[in-house]
């Protein structure tokens, strides 16, 4: 667990993982965190976190995220990155960005793009407003048993999870299940909810198809999009505690299937909601 | 109505709106069609079909459109476009494009980016499928009043509506409402369904604010996401049939609202889902 004595001295391990370096041309450099790895590279989540960084820790940023849409184009091998971040236009409420995240080739040293996002960045205003998904009524986090990840994948023990509904089949026997998975899940060891951390949460849903066929085919996601509800306020008083998620899925076809994800507060005040499409092997 | 005549002489209005003429450095100028107007530019379904179709008519495309995302950075102003096409990866089953759209400056002639779009291309396979979003029972399009747009915006005469549920408020009183809108929709005059239309018909639905409020607010769509769930086969055997769509949302906050939609062919087959987030003024 040495990610886990690094959070000790120097930080939390998400904060680690977004460490961006400046460059003198704008860009930044970057490199993957031990702590958020997945089978192949690191976890998407992480990776989706990590280009909105290089938007919030812009100099010229206007405003607070409304929009992530995140296109996984290939592998991020583990290594170092970077992230060239421009900004396409400037409007009086919102701002739009362009991120490309790139990796070098080992033998070439050419550089290729491995990760693309388009960002959107807003004022919000105290308007009209009115929530229409309303959060279901489940246990508190303390009364949903913690899923034991501590042999998982490392990306996995990141976070705590008390799941409260279709949960990981625990046999892979090709029955067949609804999509919806519902569960407590926050940053381990606990972290005050920013709009990184907000955007990690969005992926952490296992796939929809292991769920619906009990059976754990590869999958991989190509492109995920977030929108923000809350501002920074809502967040700042969020705090860590645990983030209420619902994930479901509409239809699996061809090699793909979609993904969406809801995020509330304990209080029922929607905080994000997410959609992907997923790549499915079998 | 010169537009209804050039259609009958000179193809569908669709198709001349999708219009692109290849430049020598790959990539397009194309020009906005009076016939899809919208109160200031064009619908913004059209341009996201647009920015598809500079991907579909790429030499080097791979694939069938899997996702879409687009950015509406800036006003479109009617006249000519300049369709910036970029394919940032070929994997072996998806490959990843960016795209712009850029207009000049009508004083300094400079080019500036006023729309961006990422689309992901994809070959299918024949792997296990499941449709979980079941259509709502619903009467036959012929059994639905058509929606009278003769005197309504420019683009909403390119479309038959046949509202089934969830239409614009008769009165606009303040009134609460549902978010949910159901239809049947389709091109007029009527057109075989492709990826692009598909793309344009993902936006038609009215605002979820007007619905919500019974007030008609200023909006304009900030991002906008199409997942493409029906292959080539699929579209060609669907013909120029009614589309059902249905449209709901999820929260509005902050001066944003979120938007959703599902289109599914007659026999119930889901076509493709959207989502969308959108500026409200008050």
């Amino acid at each position: 667990m040495s990610e886990m004595t690094a959070a000790a001295t120097d930080g939390h391990p998400f904060d680690a993982m977004l460490h961006l370096q400046p460059q003198a041309d704008g860009s930044f450099v970057a490199h993957t965190h031990a702590g958020y790895a997945n089978m192949v590279g690191p976890y998407g989540g992480a990776t989706a976190a990590l280009l909105l960084q290089g938007v919030l820790q812009h100099p010229d940023r206007l405003g607070e995220p409304l929009s992530l849409t995140v296109n996984f184009a290939g592998p991020v091998q583990d290594g170092p990155m970077h992230l060239v971040v421009r900004v396409v236009r400037t409007n009086r409420t919102t701002q739009h960005w362009l991120v490309e995240l790139r990796q070098s080739d080992a033998t070439t040293g050419q550089e290729h793009t491995v990760t693309t996002a388009s960002v959107v960045t807003a004022l919000r205003r105290s308007v009209f407003e009115q929530q229409l998904a309303a959060a279901p009524q489940v246990p508190p986090p303390q009364d949903c048993p913690e899923f034991d990840v501590s042999r998982a994948m490392t990306w996995l023990q990141r976070y705590e999870w008390r799941v409260i509904s279709g949960g990981l089949p625990t046999t892979w026997d090709d029955s067949c299940h609804l999509a919806q998975t519902r569960l407590w899940v926050r940053d381990r060891p606990a972290r005050a909810l920013d709009f990184a951390s907000l955007a990690a949460l969005c992926d952490v849903f296992f796939p929809r198809i292991w769920l619906v066929r009990a059976r754990p085919v590869p999958i991989g996601t190509v492109s995920l999009t977030v929108y923000f509800h809350a501002d920074a306020a809502q967040l700042a008083a969020h705090g860590s505690a645990h983030v209420l998620g619902q994930a479901d899925g509409q239809v699996l076809r061809g090699g793909f299937f979609d993904q969406s994800a809801q995020l509330w507060d304990a209080q029922g005040q929607l905080l994000a909601t997410s959609h992907q499409i997923v790549y499915y092997k079998e």
